[in-house]
């Protein structure tokens, strides 16, 4: 019997049009799941391809090539230890395990390591793009020993989506790097996502336009450079007419953001790191806040806000609202790259900024125009410090400023939140000032503390006993 | 030979002031430390005091009253581990260890459940004001067994901080409450120093005020509804000049902020438990930024702010400043507050917050004036959900919002960096907004990963396919 080039474990929506996507490009595919009726359901929709049920880890195990590639897609967190934990006595030396679930790095770290010690090869790989990118190309971000990947490399860029002909797919770093960026990634859409809805937020609430008018906009704004994924669905989302009722199906839906927690890991590593990431950490605050519904209905007849309205020209300040989600975006993706940056020094992954923002580009939640904007600012500098000191997006920001800060403080006055848009400016503001007050901070910590502080004028640490007249 | 009342091992600052704060108040106490130099250099201070040296951890538990109290001030981590296992073999069932190290919270929880098992008592406890408060009289935020804590607390409250003849100790709760309540107060703390900061630099930058007018004006600030530890040492700084070069002392320090974590463990914390928790994360955010010194030089030279400047009223300015400080501290304590809360949820603490507020208000680096109005607002509602609803800081926050929207949107406009004062609106809007735009958040998520959504007018999670015309 002949033997298949690959196997899928775990057959959730993302397995299941992952193992189609990979049959689709020529391979031949054995799959597994714990419950057998997900793999009898899955083998009638694949009646007629490359896919080959088996029932059983030994019979799985056992109808694969070697080296073995085994795609796991199984529930991040303990099933997939369970799951490698099961493969492992039927494993060889130097057989492949791609982990495509949304691990938490420092579990792929683990997981690497303890595998490597029995000659078996773990690559941990971010996968972006939802179910329909799963089926027709997604961004592969894998992470792991570059001789295991290179064993797989063909396979994963032939699934990957294509930009220009260019797979968005490249290897990203030793043991977690894959991970951690697919983290980092998710990060930057909690606060791609954010922004667009503090846009919103004033457009319907400030300037009152309707789904219609939201919906033009946000093409028009699809036409220059914020074109991207998330604003084309945005742009789509408007228009969509809730059959119950009659409504736009945006009116219809509860105000209540749900989550599941890759946004608040990419905060708590930058926290860690030392890294600034107020703009995607504020809208992971501002999820927790959007899920305090009850709440917040409460306090809304409570706690009253300014009595003034808008009085300028609405086009106008439209046309301001997208210079200050553009700048804000791109002080959003300076923060997630900067972070991305310190990690690579603190984990040793030695990663390549300017390929992870070329497989950005195409197939992933974030995909945007402006990623090509990222990719040449590598290109210019590959060891660019922040995005922000890039010519290109040096001249944005400057260009931009006044709008932005027109729209942070109008929404400031009328008392519409925008975390989102006023940590970027913040940031912007901050990271550009020769001499923060800190100084003061410090004198403080070393009054109470004696923290000890240094000086403007010369090497070494200082304490004074600031008590003593 | 007579024994012991209290053990004090480990005698760095903090340690050899606890004992000597022990002995102050009429307490036999054994001191011990690792290296014996320190404990010569002790005994020497102590002369003719009731303090006795030991120079084994043998001698040390063989010289204490049974049960033996214990204070650990040995450094956070391992060297508490490493303390406890050494001490281990010499105790006997009913001891009781007190850590007054800052001690990450999960740590001892499992330190508490780990000696349990021993019979042997753990108390973790918060031990906040600085050498001088440890000499003095701290606050003091005991967590355990309460059986254990009952024993102990007449030492405790004899050496606390008073006000008003209450002494600022009073059992927290279980196991890691004592550690997580101190956890909480330095992350206020961090919050409170960064929005004193905001100020100092808009009046430094903005107003150019000096060193003598900033002093004035914490001077005043400190006399009305302000008062506090803080403001108090803040105006005192500005009225140090340096020896070296007569100039004002803060004006010769570094802009560089330090940090030791518990700032980090904060926010960390509060993005597991799903709090929003803006204004103490933007400061320690900030701190990162202050640190990065050589890339803010750099960048100063590249990135361009606003040509504008202030033409207002610099007074009144100074007086909207002042309003807006106060609001963000409201909302700051409102987030910390909001958060023990729901810690107490998780981890089943039960913490009296109006008990933790009234140990808050002596001895403590954020003691302060206001503390009292946050005890009375427990007064009127134990389970008060969040203290913008309690109808003192109601009051304050909307008849100083107008001056804090003011302040920020001013400073938004000149490109003075203000996260902290910015993100306490965006709080209180949030917090006070009925329909927040994350409808279209939700209607996104569900667009690319089928993560359904909720409804305004019925019950259940709904999925729509938006590519469906």
């Amino acid at each position: 019997m002949s033997k298949q080039q690959v196997g899928v474990i775990g057959l959730a929506v993302m397995g299941r049009n992952l193992a189609l996507n990979i049959e689709s490009r020529g391979y031949s595919v054995s799959v597994f799941n714990r419950s057998s009726e997900k793999t009898e359901t899955m083998l009638k929709e694949a009646e007629g391809k490359n896919v080959v049920g088996t029932y059983s880890i030994e019979e799985f195990v056992a109808s694969l090539e070697t080296p073995r590639k085994i795609l796991l897609m199984v529930q991040a967190g303990y099933p997939t230890d369970a799951t490698i934990e099961q493969l492992l006595p039927h494993l060889e030396k130097g057989d492949i395990l791609i982990d495509g679930g949304n691990t938490f790095f420092e579990d792929t770290r683990r997981r690497n390591k303890d595998l490597a010690e029995s000659g078996i090869h773990f690559i941990g790989t971010g996968v972006s793009g939802g179910e329909e990118g799963a089926l027709k190309g997604p961004s592969i971000m894998p992470g792991g020993q570059k001789e295991a990947y290179d064993l797989v490399e063909p396979i994963l860029k032939d699934i990957s989506a294509k930009v220009n002909g260019d797979a968005c797919c490249t290897y990203i770093g030793p043991n977690g790097a894959g991970h951690y960026v697919k983290m980092v990634h998710n990060g930057i859409e909690y606060g791609d996502m954010q922004l667009i809805c503090e846009s919103y937020h004033l457009m319907r609430d400030v300037l009152g336009l309707s789904a219609q008018e939201l919906h033009e906009t946000f093409k028009e704004w699809n036409e220059g450079e914020l074109d991207s994924y998330l604003i084309e669905i945005t742009k789509d989302i408007f228009t969509k007419i809730d059959d119950e009722t009659g409504k736009p199906m945006v009116d219809v839906i509860l105000d209540t953001a749900g989550q599941k927690g890759t946004g608040k890991w990419t905060s708590q590593s930058a926290l860690d790191l030392g890294v600034p990431l107020s703009i995607i950490t504020e809208s992971v605050f501002s999820r927790f806040i959007s899920a305090m519904k009850d709440e917040r209905v409460k306090a809304s007849k409570i706690l009253s806000g300014p009595n003034t309205t808008f009085d300028g020209d609405k086009k106008e300040f439209v046309e301001k609202i997208r210079k200050a989600l553009y700048l804000s975006k791109i002080c959003s993706y300076a923060q997630g790259f900067a972070q991305m940056k310190v990690a690579s020094e603190e984990y040793d992954w030695n990663l390549n900024l300017g390929n992870i923002s070329m497989i950005f580009r195409g197939g992933c939640i974030i995909r945007a125009r402006f990623l090509q904007n990222i990719k040449e600012a590598y290109d210019r500098d590959a060891n660019l410090t922040n995005l922000l000191l890039d010519p290109y997006f040096k001249e944005i920001v400057e260009s931009y400023q006044e709008a932005a800060r027109d729209v942070v403080a109008t929404a400031v006055k009328l008392g519409i939140p925008v975390p989102g848009l006023s940590s970027a400016l913040a940031y912007y503001d901050s990271y550009r000032t020769e001499t923060l007050p800190a100084n003061l901070l410090q004198a403080q910590r070393d009054y109470f503390g004696a923290h000890t502080y240094q000086r403007i004028d010369k090497e070494g640490t200082f304490h004074t006993n600031w008590m003593e007249k």
